[in-house]
């Protein structure tokens, strides 16, 4: 084996021999092509491919059907939502159909030409807005991650669920194209006093969430097309508000109404549920955005690697701006490592990072521990418990721990 | 009318006069919302939504069922691809189910399990690798175009086709993860006098083709992911080339080999195709880069505008690194504005620009023209014809022209 060698002479060896004898091999004259004939054609070049033309939309490969949203690990009579195949995925888009889903009464059917905007209330122009006066209006594209408050809640009280999807899956990043509301409420008028929006979705729930209107007006989007195609029914369809980096449930789906107001509207979804409650049991309300926070997506739970090389990959986000950096720990926590950060490292998006690993077969456990432009910093698991107490559901952001045993076997664990 | 107002107070308010009765009226009490009984509570909020969770592989609304991939409007007894839908697509991000496809034997299944690649030929160490060997090495995640460089070719002629899907939709763009080619020739040692390498598909064309060693090592990936999941069957899976920039037939898919040789091989795909013929009959050989293009997409050919405020949009690119700047003529090219591009404008990847346009209802052309930070001006297709000659089919990238009629509609024509 070289030095400069990532992977193990010996295991390609052992590997390559694997191969079917009727098949390539590996080194010397063995190794050499004809086009006449020559050895290890597989059987895809015998015949022509499947049909010339795939289905106008196309899916993914049969070999990947694996790869799918699955509902949370907990037990519940109504499923809400679904995971994203965190584990599963590359480089920072989340495709559509793997977009992680969270919904309060299901998935309405929404026909575009039916839908309207109301935009009332503190302004001087009222308006109703169909879609198609939507869409004309200037529009922006962004990439984002969007995450459910509610995201890896199931580690404030033990190593809960097996898998980065089961465990941190209501997490996904796309590109939005949309309506700045900045814009709107230019066309509208806000009178001076208002400082609050109401934004109501067409769902059964009538979920509604009061906003400020400096979030609003600074970064909030209306809309309507996500990684290139119009949204995607569970998304929205036709029309949702992005606020970016803020929680997942303020970032109100099926898009019907937006009422300007001088103070919050204090609906069930903002008094009853995504409230912090504090030792003493009292709540914050109102905390918007999502923390700093990263998880190792390979290796991971539920995996199993080999001694060697390996790259440690995984991605970090913060609803506070850009990600600076990522230090990974592959001793549970002793030493750290900065991680490579994958250009472009854009505002409140999923960040890839990537850092060398050579595995030597001892049991450890790793670790990434991201730090945002705004000097935020992922806590430890101890010191995020200590400081919240027992009533927190939402906002947990601490580091995740995974465990190599000395099998390969990667487990969550508190470390 | 205000001044500021984006779109015209009349035409909102003759709009929502469409609105029925029993639904949302614009302006005074009517406007005022109840909770208990407001008017125009849509159907999708007095029942539950669809199935709480969707299918675990998403698709896309009902009714975008029109938003999908054609064949070339030409008659083809052996269609051989398929065409992104660019007038309904959004950002920069072309969704996998959408994004273009071109074959020469159609697509072929293969088992990633079963799945080899070769490197071989000049090279210190020979190695057949396997998937999991492959997805082992240090990755990247970069977003770029694809273009067919034969897409716009029936524009050499005759203002042939209709739609920006029909005459530029052999384009996409998404976000590509895999192994830097330069990872890979590391590993193998690339013999001093080395200077071409053969990529070698695995479909039945065995398509094949010669890629300097200046180009493979500075930005070749051997690409596993497409927009954050594997490889689509049409794009290549399980393992395909990217050459960022340059023609996308180079990108040769169900990649099986990589050869390492002295000189071009000169395959079939790089002699009796893919030259481009000059006036006097030679030929140019190996004209990679894809050069610098727009195209507006809306208002774009088969759509019918109405007078007023519209944003055009739509999307540049280079493979020569980064769009500089786009202009934009709504006067048949007599005068041109600067578009805005939207951020980040990366290298290599479609840039998405807007620009906006109150149309006064006279019949006009719409034109943009970009510009690269190589210096490459989009050419007029006059100009680009007569350079080139009767005998081109490739690399065609002169300015599109839209005429808008009296009526608003829209049409492709050579201005």
């Amino acid at each position: 084996m070289k030095d400069h060698s990532l992977l193990s002479r010996r295991t390609i060896l052992r590997r390559s021999t694997a191969i079917p004898a009727a098949s390539i091999a590996l080194g010397g004259s063995a190794f050499a092509q004809s086009s006449s004939s020559p050895p290890g054609i597989p059987e895809s070049m015998k015949i022509p491919g499947g049909p010339f033309v795939n289905p106008p939309y196309g899916v993914p490969s049969a070999f990947e059907k694996d790869v799918v949203r699955v509902l949370p690990s907990a037990p519940n009579p109504f499923p809400t939502g679904s995971r994203s195949p965190l584990q599963s995925l590359y480089g920072i888009i989340t495709p559509n159909g793997l977009f992680f889903e969270r919904h309060h009464a299901g998935v309405p059917t929404i026909n575009p030409d039916q839908h309207r905007l109301m935009v009332h209330g503190l302004v001087e122009r009222p308006l109703v807005l169909d879609m198609e006066d939507i869409v004309r209006f200037p529009s922006v594209s962004k990439i984002h991650f969007l995450e459910c408050s509610g995201n890896s809640s199931s580690q404030y009280v033990g190593p809960s669920g097996k898998t980065a999807q089961e465990i941190h899956g209501l997490l996904s990043c796309g590109e939005w194209t949309g309506v700045k509301l900045s814009t709107i409420l230019a066309e509208v008028g806000v009178k001076p006093k208002a400082k609050w929006i109401l934004a109501e979705g067409a769902d059964a729930a009538a979920m509604t969430r009061s906003i400020p209107m400096d979030l609003a007006m600074s970064e909030g989007i209306l809309v309507y097309a996500q990684n290139g195609e119009k949204l995607r029914p569970e998304q929205g369809y036709p029309l949702r508000l992005l606020l970016p980096g803020v929680e997942g449930n303020m970032n109100i789906k099926w898009l019907r109404r937006l009422k300007v107001g001088e103070k919050p509207f204090y609906t069930r979804e903002e008094t009853s549920k995504y409230t912090d409650i504090l030792p003493d049991g009292s709540s914050y309300e109102f905390t918007f955005a999502m923390d700093v926070k990263s998880v190792i997506l390979s290796p991971s739970g539920g995996q199993k690697i080999r001694t060697g090389y390996h790259e440690i990959t995984g991605v970090a986000w913060t609803g506070h701006g850009r990600i600076k950096g990522v230090d990974v720990s592959t001793d549970g926590g002793r030493t750290w490592r900065q991680a490579v950060l994958q250009e472009p490292v854009l505002s409140k998006a999923l960040t890839r990072f990537r850092l060398p690993w050579q595995w030597d077969g001892a049991p450890t456990i790793i670790q990434s521990r991201a730090i945002d432009e705004a000097g935020r910093i992922q806590p430890t698991r101890k010191k995020l418990v200590e400081r919240r107490g027992p009533n927190y559901v939402y906002h947990y952001n601490a580091i995740q721990s995974w465990k190599v045993s000395d099998s390969g076997e990667v487990s969550n664990v508190h470390a």
